[in-house]
């Protein structure tokens, strides 16, 4: 069965971690502001792909002329996001009309792979609902009364975006409450009772929150360049 | 109290995930092999700490060879490791007489700062055993039973090294037997009775296991100098 994809992009966050005055998915990087970057990584999959890009009201004029000065022109519907991811997400997701598959992805993740996304919609289209996750690097602790101990960290999985889901299930589940333990997409169909599948994301995909995630990113995006 | 300060560094890996031949630590980063920066970390903290160095038996003449290729002259103190982790850094405690502090330290973490060496010496002498860690930066999720569910991430820490300890305490607590679940020097410890003090590591203090690591250490490498 051929299903309808969506993108559904989330630029929502401040960069409170970031020195910068400007929101972290209009930073610069090799020429162009990271979200475009994220857009463009979309298109290079599916260059027809119809894609919601959720924006802080404020920043939707912002938006407007950095498409203007980077000669910008996809065919982007865009929608003002909410005062949490949450409420940005839900108002996003009432953009897509119809039956399908949407993958909903961080505005600050440009390093997702056409691999990666084809993934995420083909283990969506099977399960229903599929995120991109990698195993732990490092040791693991919790954290509990004053003291930690240690886990087995192969039981663990940090989770990326894309989360891909069946467009029915995820509009639905975003109907409940939002519950402060909802902190991602994942969470959110979950709690709604939907199973969730893992597949496997990379450790390039990196979601810049920090000052020297901005180095990685151009440098990873250097090295990619002559392939 | 003044305690004796030692480091001991544990370059074992094969690097198996890398596509190199050379073994990870010895692979050229501006110039010189990661295992050199990392020593230079620690002789910038503290120019006469004492350094036991943990090599595989195969590989400490080659070490010998790049110390004269790269007029690296330092009185570093050579061990040969075991076949585990835990018994490469059991054989590099032996090497390590009399009362003090010992910092242990992965050979391909080069970018740990001069602060968080301090800082794992300072706490370790209040508390026995201190441990840099970071929070994480992604949503985490447990696997269970072909499963998976969300966790509160805040709960969490990933954990780095310098791990630091009073030498007497790891020194009794590496008598133990080694079992699977001691992935790291301070579940050895934690395994024999002694609580684990956390201590704020940093995002820029990167474990080299792939790669996209070195492309990544070198930028934030280049990044560094200018300051």
């Amino acid at each position: 069965m051929h299903y309808q994809e969506y993108a559904l992009i989330v630029a929502g966050g401040k960069g409170t971690r970031m020195q910068h005055a400007t929101s972290k998915q209009f930073i610069e990087i090799k020429g162009l502001p990271v979200l475009m970057h994220t857009l463009l990584a979309f298109y290079r999959y599916r260059p027809d792909i119809p894609v919601v890009l959720v924006l802080p009201e404020n920043e939707i004029e912002t938006w407007e002329l950095l498409c203007r000065k980077y000669n910008f022109h996809k065919p982007v519907i865009l929608q003002g996001g909410g005062n949490t991811r949450f409420q940005s997400v839900k108002n996003g997701l009432q953009k897509i009309e119809g039956d399908g598959l949407v993958a909903i992805h961080d505005g600050v993740r440009p390093l997702v792979s056409t691999a990666i996304i084809r993934a995420s919609f083909e283990q969506s289209a099977q399960h229903g609902a599929a995120i991109a996750s990698v195993p732990l690097k490092e040791s693991i602790r919790r954290m509990e009364d004053g003291s930690s101990h240690a886990l087995d960290r192969s039981h663990y999985r940090l989770i990326q975006t894309p989360q891909t889901f069946n467009v029915a299930l995820i509009q639905a589940s975003y109907q409940q409450p939002e519950y402060p333990h909802l902190t991602d997409d994942a969470s959110v169909a979950e709690n709604a009772g939907h199973p969730i599948t893992l597949f496997d994301g990379s450790y390039e995909n990196i979601n810049i929150t920090t000052e020297e995630d901005l180095v990685i990113v151009e440098a990873l995006m250097n090295r990619q360049e002559p392939a």
